[in-house]
């Protein structure tokens, strides 16, 4: 009684799967500095919470498939304080953005079709590759190029009769590239040339630093038809834990289709979506403290990064992660071995191995996803036990 | 630029599409009886609102991908109840009961594979085996059978080479009908004869009527290791908004791949998770005064639709859903006739039209499923306009 291929192949997913050791680690009073995952600890903004706690339907009774006509208004008036039109009609609310990445897949592509995405990229895109039965083509980017898309021919090499989409994310996850309004123009035309749809995860648009603009997919006027948003209020609102997230497209037919199948799951969670309306009711000036915040630990873990011999790091302008090279064979060990062997003071630090956000295998190997998600101090203590474990490590893997 | 055979193909929800005409009904000062969706009229239990009310923790940040283990493990108390012997590490935390059939549908079979489910069958299986991309195989069940499961000899001659599994919904949605003991080792000794997994949809284990106790798949030690249950808070703490079901297995490969899956998603909802504990902490007490109010509702809506001239139906015993064969040509135009024309004093009926619950083409047509998840004065009020609808569009049919 075998499971399926996809249930065999689906990778466990590598921010997540050394979780049990570091939860081992914890139960032995060690403190560890998690820098493995996205998770902010900037707090969640009290707009945000006291709607939670004002929560006071007698019933918490389902909401409309596509989310609360509030909460997509809501979002639509996000928007177009970035100039970018949209209304209520071209937005479903999902649990979180990651089911927006599997409406996506399953919308624009079958089992067996190809979607392009430029790597390492969001390791769960992954995940739903495999849920979705798709091929994810990767398009190999490196660190000393600071992750900037390639030319347009390198797209095109790997463009097929089953190619239906180019996955773009930006401000990236994991690398912090903010693409350019030439590399995404680039990517447009292709799109349009090659009749492709375009699926671009947006949701750490605020998140751009040394004065750069987000520029969104959805601002180029020759791929309107093409584009699917992904978007969520995790990392923008600090609040990972409500599973609030958006599909965006202004496609009247795939719009349909998200719907459709996003019907099947009756509706996201009411709660947050109500706590979701009363975070964009907050207004743009909630963003720029956090954002200035989040430039200052940049800076602070990019400093500390690049001081560290052997580790090969480009300062990134947005998101906030960096993709950092270091001087071991397998990075896997490294996170394993800060895990389960390596203290300082009692302490140690969790980073991600980045081999799971490569599709090429071999990839990555010696690579680690660096979240600064954890204030300043926190980032500079962390730096020295990575540090003196890297030192530690490399005695031990030699 | 065309999107995917499965978004094409993928099923408006019959439960969801027609929910722009009530609302156009209610905005035209229409009262409406809504007996087309199983969103229960019983408030949710005090302490899962307390519990979101509660919620004080100052970043509301991820979960673990298998959901809290407090809540596991308070779930694996609730069966144990039952005699159920389960662990948390059987237990996956999901969005809904939605997600548990997804992670269920993509870990037993691959795309093109087929799973064989009784029909009428709750028709988000549809959603989800397009999603999934695989083929339901339907066997068709009867009303004036009461739909109980056929013989063994039924099942055998569906399935082939790429059967994968068997999907078994009980307390049914849409039939009501709770499989005896006899039915369901007559499919489990199927399922180990013909190596399948059985996926059993047991969310509406709490409502049954009759004296009658059900059963449930995770019961037979036969199919151990090829079971997976589909399980929910929505209907069972009246909280259909909440979005926190599970997947249950004792399965260690299935599991394994479940889980995988899952973590591209991060976690289910971390408030609500919380209010699921609460809930669980209730004990057993809470169930029986809302058993006993479905066992009156049924009773008055069966006896209710038993005595309008031309329909058909059995009485059932569980969930709270009774598909009924109705004296029209097409049940969908008679939805949408009393959506859209119809009003007795102001006021009219949704059901939800049952083609949609059938993978048969052509099945179905004359029949909905009536949810009774109204009080009872309502339901009696329904029943009056359904009457009176059902003459009026008689008329206009003929």
């Amino acid at each position: 009684m075998e499971i399926s291929r996809r249930g065999q192949s689906v990778q466990a997913s590598p921010i997540r799967k050394f979780k049990p050791f570091a939860d081992a680690a914890q139960k032995a009073g060690v403190k560890i500095y998690f820098l493995n995952i996205g998770d902010p600890d900037i707090p969640t903004p009290k707009p945000i919470l006291d709607a939670v706690r004002a929560f006071d339907d007698p019933i918490l009774s389902y909401g409309p498939a596509q989310g609360f006509l509030e909460l997509r208004q809501g979002i639509a008036g996000y928007f177009a304080g970035y100039g970018i039109d949209l209304t209520a009609e071209n937005i479903i609310i999902t649990n979180g953005g990651s089911e927006a990445i599997l409406l996506a897949f399953a919308t624009v592509a079958d089992p067996g079709d190809e979607i392009i995405i430029p790597e390492p990229f969001y390791t769960n895109y992954n995940g739903y590759a495999s849920l979705a039965d798709l091929k994810v083509v990767p398009l190999t980017l490196k660190v000393e190029d600071g992750y900037r898309l390639p030319p347009a021919a390198d797209f095109e090499a790997r463009i097929t009769p089953r190619t239906r989409a180019i996955v773009l994310c930006s401000p990236n996850n994991p690398t912090g590239t903010v693409y350019s309004a030439e590399e995404l123009r680039r990517v447009a035309d292709l799109a349009a040339r090659h009749n492709l749809f375009l699926i671009g995860d947006e949701v750490y648009k605020e998140f751009v630093y040394d004065g750069l603009k987000h520029i969104s997919l959805l601002e180029f006027p020759q791929i309107r038809d093409r584009v699917i948003v992904v978007d969520s209020i995790s990392k923008r609102f600090s609040c990972c834990g409500a599973r609030i997230g958006a599909a965006i497209t202004r496609n009247e037919a795939v719009y349909g289709a998200m719907l459709r199948f996003a019907q099947a799951r009756l509706c996201p969670p009411s709660i947050e979506q109500k706590a979701a309306i009363a975070a964009y009711k907050m207004g743009i000036g909630y963003f720029e403290p956090v954002r200035q915040e989040y430039e200052r630990r940049r800076d602070v873990l990019y400093d500390g990064l690049a001081s560290i011999p052997g580790v090969t790091v480009r300062k990134p302008q947005g998101a906030f992660y960096m993709s950092v090279r270091l001087p071991v064979r397998d990075a896997e060990k490294f996170v394993l071995f800060m895990l389960n062997e390596f203290r300082l003071g009692g302490a140690t630090v969790m980073v991600a191995p980045e081999s799971g956000f490569y599709a090429t295998p071999g990839k990555g190997l010696n690579e680690v996803r660096i979240a600064y998600v954890l204030k300043e101090e926190d980032i500079r203590q962390a730096l020295i036990i990575l540090k003196a474990g890297l030192e530690a490590f490399q005695a031990v893997e030699k």
